[in-house]
């Protein structure tokens, strides 16, 4: 059974534990520097019952004392989005010679957007012998490494599009507010420029893409904007009157000179009529697949982590991605 | 640019020749043993102009006098569905230390259907240290190696359950015969003792699933019948009057005690409703997914055995599967 070191005990932590102990993965060990979490028990603090793992401010201190045969192989870090952050993390662990699958979404495939620092993690995963993975479900599989697999039988691509539309009228209260719904235009623009609104993934996503298609892309676009209520909508947390943001929609396009290759289309919104993700491959053969109801995000990201724990284990040192592991699937920790 | 040993000319080789040529692989070398295309140039037998190679009876023969810059990376072997048959062509070509990837149907994941000749075959790469991948759409992607990928974002898999509805009055003549459409039931069952109609790899697909979820199957079973039309069907290759066969239906389940963990459902006739391809993850989250007009058989297994070879180059030596060697998505022969 794969032993586990956790670091991150956030909501994404958590559900990672939880999804672990089911699956009978050991987690041996656990970090967090918050002032409410250091001290706890890990599974008194994810809501179960206690599984004797104190949670350490460092993963210095969460691994001192450890007998030999408790020792983790793998660390799952679930703690930034942002890659600049992650570095100082991942050398922590790198420096304790253990693999790392994580679920920052810059990681997921950070050479074209921040080569220096990508450069700098690879060495570091590179003199400390251990692999490193970002992954997930958006992005990490839905709008990159699930399109590059049905490419598996392209003998052409011409363009890739992906869309991915949820309703979020069933999904929890802090998700349908972190999408905007509920706010007036002015309040929607208020809260992105804060920052809290973004789906972050998009430009790693239109990278990996390219990257596996051979396209160096000339120019990648973004955008956001909100989805306003055309009716009055009564199926979320609170009753939003049209005109008023139900929600978000992210569009982003990689080009080849004038030729738009890849757009990816991400649209959250409470009153959605159906939620589902559809993956078209323009070329020979025209690829057309569509998941009836979407993937559930909240259990695919926690599930995916788990999965991955496999490959990074087989894995050639150095900061790797979705697509230059061996292919990620279910993956019972009694295998 | 990648070069090619083309190992067997028939219909399959000739077309991922043509397809390998379009996308700027290299054909240096050639074989067949076929009196009608020995000592005729490739690309003539594949309905191109000439292209300066020379088909020959044997490997060895089509491997002599190339000049060292001339020599193949890799071999492409498309001649037997069977694996008993496919064990010396392999041993001549791992002689030669090329790897080699092959659309021999039993090759996909041969381990439990023929222990003793995988482990020969294995023991043969291992050898001469190369590696050995059999591909195509299906067996090889369809029914088994892309709904494993799906479950890489599964806390938990309950069953599988693929199908494949193809209509065939949309393919060619000889396609519409091989499936049985317009024979009598009597008919219809001689030629399926004659093995000509049974689609192969149904064996395989089940096995390749159940070795990566971690199932030890109890039970397989397989069952293959016409598919009988209920009314006048006039959009095939001849008239079929209702209750004469007009296509197969193939069911393939695999068991863990009572449980049908596995079903695989194949159904290829004239006059179908609607081709498509579903897949069907139970479990959390639950999958469901289908493409749209199914994937192009002819069109796919050519491209994915070319796409494979990438994959195959990075390998490890030995016999191996789709799941164990590095994601194969499209590739492009300059990147």
């Amino acid at each position: 059974m794969i032993k586990i070191l956790q670091v991150g005990m956030g909501p994404l932590g958590q559900k990672t534990v939880k999804f672990a102990l089911e699956r009978g993965f050991k987690i041996v060990a656990a970090c967090d520097p918050a002032p409410d979490k250091v001290g706890r028990d890990v599974g008194e603090v994810c809501g179960l019952k206690k599984i004797g793992v104190r949670i350490e401010p460092t993963v210095d201190l969460a691994l001192k004392k450890l007998a030999k045969n408790k020792k983790p192989e793998i660390a799952v870090l679930t703690t930034v989005s942002s890659l600049v952050k992650l570095v100082p993390q991942v050398e922590a662990i790198a420096k304790k010679k253990l693999s790392i699958v994580s679920t920052c979404e810059e990681l997921v495939y950070p050479w074209r957007t921040q080569p220096a620092v990508s450069k700098k993690l690879d060495k570091i995963c590179k003199k400390y012998k251990i692999a490193l993975l970002g992954t997930g479900v958006n992005p990490g599989f839905l709008m990159d490494y699930l399109p590059t697999v049905f490419t598996a039988v392209s003998q052409k691509v011409d363009g890739i599009r992906i869309s991915r539309i949820q309703d979020a009228s069933v999904r929890r209260i802090p998700f349908q507010q972190k999408i905007g719904a509920g706010l007036t235009t002015a309040e929607f623009r208020l809260k992105e420029k804060e920052g809290t609104l973004r789906h972050v993934g998009l430009a790693e996503s239109l990278d990996l893409l390219a990257n596996r298609m051979g396209w160096k892309l000339t120019k990648k676009t973004e955008t956001l904007n909100p989805v306003i209520a055309q009716k009055d909508i009564a199926s979320g947390y609170k009753p939003i009157p049209a005109g008023i943001a139900c929600g978000v929609e992210q569009v982003a396009k990689g080009y080849v000179g004038e030729r738009e290759v890849i757009t990816l289309y991400f649209r959250a919104a409470v009153g959605e009529e159906k939620s589902f993700d559809t993956i078209v491959v323009e070329g020979e053969p025209r690829i057309n697949t569509t998941i009836d109801g979407g993937v559930n995000g909240d259990i695919a990201t926690c599930a995916i982590t788990l999965n991955a724990i496999d490959s990074v284990l087989k894995s050639a040192p150095g900061l790797r991605t979705m697509s230059d592991v061996m292919p990620v699937t279910y993956f019972n920790s009694k295998r």
